[in-house]
């Protein structure tokens, strides 16, 4: 076996692990927590579906590619809720160093190619991390819809952190957006979220 | 909401039963076997990063579009264990009908495509299809190796099966076909694979 192949299967081998990495979003029958594993397959499978309401012309390969690996950091940083203050503070240190472990098992070019999409998500700036973006936002709305939002209610979410979770939102999809946002609205007013905005009350 | 739109997630949401689908296959650290989901998106990305590998060119976005639905049909019809003789020969029936209702969820231009790179894969005749099936066969195989041959063991698995099941993996990767074939060599070796090859010998 060549030492490419060989730092290819250590990091597919290494990558595994995320099949053990848990957030604190419910499967659609609330039976038991998603995995990073299965939470990345199903943003590539919705960006296989979905790519026609990106709000600009995308890479669907290269788009697929940067959700199959958005969360492998995780591995090592563990996932961070999305409305655990404390964590966020420290979340991207603990990345950095996780990409640097994890990425540097490819190969360079393979580790170049693959480290550059997990930064390009994170900055979200291109059209591919804008859609990618909303995908990663837009999935656990959805599951959270399907289970009675029951995460949402575990953590006593309230609708500003939605909606300040969801600003890059749009700037993916305006369409799926709009989908979204009544989606949020709806479990608002089934009391699922709590709604604390004041002002437009 | 547009009833394409409505379409697209209703099936976005069913796929999300793939997470329930349980294989024979152990995870790499032997804690739980492994689920559809996770299986898929471990091909999708052994795709993203082996691709070179294929004998013949593929399109990339095309194969991990394949294997990431590659397993739906099972929401239905079941995982049936590669070595279970019986169950594999009500395998089709089972999985046409449920490739009906599944894909019969989507807009009809998407069921289609989805449809027909499920049959394609199916047939393994196309460059995708063969580099699809060689992953979809090599990655168990990393698996069993990764956890001490836990599944062949319990399984009383022979060597005359997995190179049964292993046929048309060289058709789609030469070169990941001999590094397979060295870790089934080694597995058969360390008696985790009962050798049944008594004329070689």
């Amino acid at each position: 076996m060549t030492e490419r192949l060989e730092k290819q299967l250590a990091f597919i081998l290494e990558a595994d692990k995320s099949k053990q990495v848990f957030r604190q979003t419910y499967i659609s029958d609330g039976s038991r927590k998603e995995n990073d594993a299965e939470h990345s397959w199903h943003l590539a499978l919705m960006c296989a579906l979905l790519h026609e309401y990106a709000n600009a012309p995308i890479d669907v390969a290269k788009t697929m590619t940067m959700v199959l690996i958005h969360d492998i950091i995780e591995i090592d940083a563990g996932d961070t809720y999305a409305y655990d203050d404390a964590g966020n503070e420290t979340k991207r240190a603990r990345e950095v160093k996780a990409a640097d472990r994890l990425f540097g098992l490819l190969p360079d070019d393979q580790r170049k190619w693959l480290r550059g999409l997990w930064e390009e998500f994170e900055e979200g700036e291109s059209a591919e991390a804008r859609f990618a973006l909303a995908l990663d936002k837009i999935q656990p709305v959805l599951l959270n819809d399907a289970t009675g939002g029951r995460s949402w209610q575990e953590h006593e979410v309230k609708a500003s952190q939605i909606l300040n979770r969801n600003q890059r939102t749009p700037g993916g999809s305006r369409e799926l957006w709009d989908y979204i946002k009544g989606l949020i609205e709806k479990n608002i007013g089934l009391g699922r979220i709590q709604d604390d905005r004041e002002k437009e009350k």
